[in-house]
């Protein structure tokens, strides 16, 4: 990377998608995005050099976390270097000019329409129709010159594809947040508000998880989130996620964390990183 | 409900989704089956009595936590009665006697697709076409007669809209997981072998929850699923989903449970019910 110029972020989905809304929150709107498949290609695109840096959702304040990153996570070097909350704001979208009374179909996302349920409720005339991604319904109706179809999708694929916005925040629940993490090869500085994300397990026997906890208690170190994950077909099994106040460059959670590891009989740190920098709609 | 007449049971979907598969799977073939649009509806229609009992995702094995069920759970009085774990094994299904070979679409729910990318990448000459949920695609080739298409659906999918199975268990990641919760207006016998499941909230200082958890340590109590839910706009405050080893009816763990109400801001004890039975793909 470049010093003079902006970085280039992988993230998962079309151009317009949520996790590109919040890759130019988070990295300043001047990134250059790279929209990969799926979320293994957004961690072999930033391994490889091919991106500067990744961002990947981790969890959401209704879906929970995604299992699915934190395995890629371990299964890869990469490092978190910083986290960045985004509100889901959904908008209506169409072609300049058209009135929402034009309006024969919206299409979205299955769970972007669930979520917009109200909203389309009251467009009694219009049809709801399923479509890939929310991104990509907002770039069809674009290609199509389709003055009869909405899409449901970001701010960001307005302007990606040329649509103007007919209603904004339709979503029912207006407390969708999703986190995304910030991913890069090398380690950053963590700053002096900052946050760990440690994944380890335990030997399977009563109180093991308490006992581990015992060493941050102790410490005085506080705990932002854990999450136990039980291993397919392993009953007794798990995986703890916890993410604790402080950066392993402090001693004393250093010190903690080396505890923590010689109790484990799995331990890996995903890194230390500024605590959340919330991104604002709009901001761009 | 009549002792005589199979047990009325509501899940969200259409008839021939993955809940309904979990629901035959655990109450038996025999139940009569209540397809509701939203969870809500499922909690109301219990509550009501249109249904005599519910089941819920609770959390998946990829995407997590389903926080929207636990929000219901607690807005809600029902009693968590069981569990069941079902394996999400995706099938191609078309028409009777149309060959693979014939298939120009594929229609599914998006993550259903995406989960099943590999098989379809061989498939290279069909269209893969995003559809609003998985057994909706398979009815929607049924109603159409159309035999140049298919869908990615549930065994069940296909026995309720007469399809043929082209291949089964095509899913990339064969641990892919649901775990739902069986729900009742009345509390049922949690038997011998129980779990009992709790969601509280503490005051918001370190060691807190170390505190609360010495409660179950001490008491040789073994927790098999423990969760921290950060409150939108609090970041310092959490819901705590927790499971625990034992039924309220036991003394060591109903104690224990005294003791953590005692200490917590909120607390609330969603049933306690026999732990875990499978259900095994075909058994029906």
């Amino acid at each position: 990377m470049n010093a003079q110029s902006p970085p280039s972020i992988a993230f998962q989905g079309e151009p317009g998608a949520y996790s590109e809304e919040a890759a130019r929150g988070y990295f300043g709107a001047e990134a250059i995005t790279l929209p990969c498949d799926t979320f293994a290609a957004v961690f072999a695109a930033v391994e490889e050099g091919d991106a500067d840096r990744g961002l990947i959702p981790i969890e959401n304040s209704v879906a929970g976390s995604i299992h699915r990153n934190y395995d890629l996570l371990l299964r890869h070097q990469l490092k978190i270097i910083g986290e960045t909350h985004l509100r889901i704001r959904h908008c209506l979208m169409a072609l300049p000019g058209v009135a929402l009374e034009a309006i024969e179909q919206v299409h979205s996302h299955p769970q972007a329409l669930a979520q917009c349920e109200r909203f389309l409720s009251g467009l009694a005339d219009a049809e709801v129709v399923a479509a890939y991604d929310t991104a990509g319904s907002a770039r069809a109706i674009s290609r199509d010159s389709d003055r009869t179809r909405a899409a449901i999708a970001s701010r960001r694929a307005a302007q990606v594809y040329g649509l103007e916005i007919l209603a904004a925040g339709i979503e029912d629940d207006p407390s969708n947040f999703t986190r995304f993490l910030a991913l890069d090869r090398e380690r950053a500085d963590p700053g002096a508000d900052a946050k760990s994300s440690v994944v380890f397990s335990l030997d399977n026997e009563p109180g093991a998880l308490y006992r581990a906890l015992s060493v941050f208690a102790e410490a005085g170190i506080d705990l932002t989130k854990i999450e136990s994950r039980p291993l397919v077909g392993k009953p007794w099994e798990y995986f703890f996620y916890l993410d604790l106040a402080g950066s392993r460059e402090d001693s004393l959670v250093g010190g903690a964390l080396a505890e923590l590891e010689s109790m484990a009989t799995m331990y890996r740190l995903l890194g230390s990183y500024p605590r959340e920098r919330w991104t604002q709609e709009g901001e761009e």
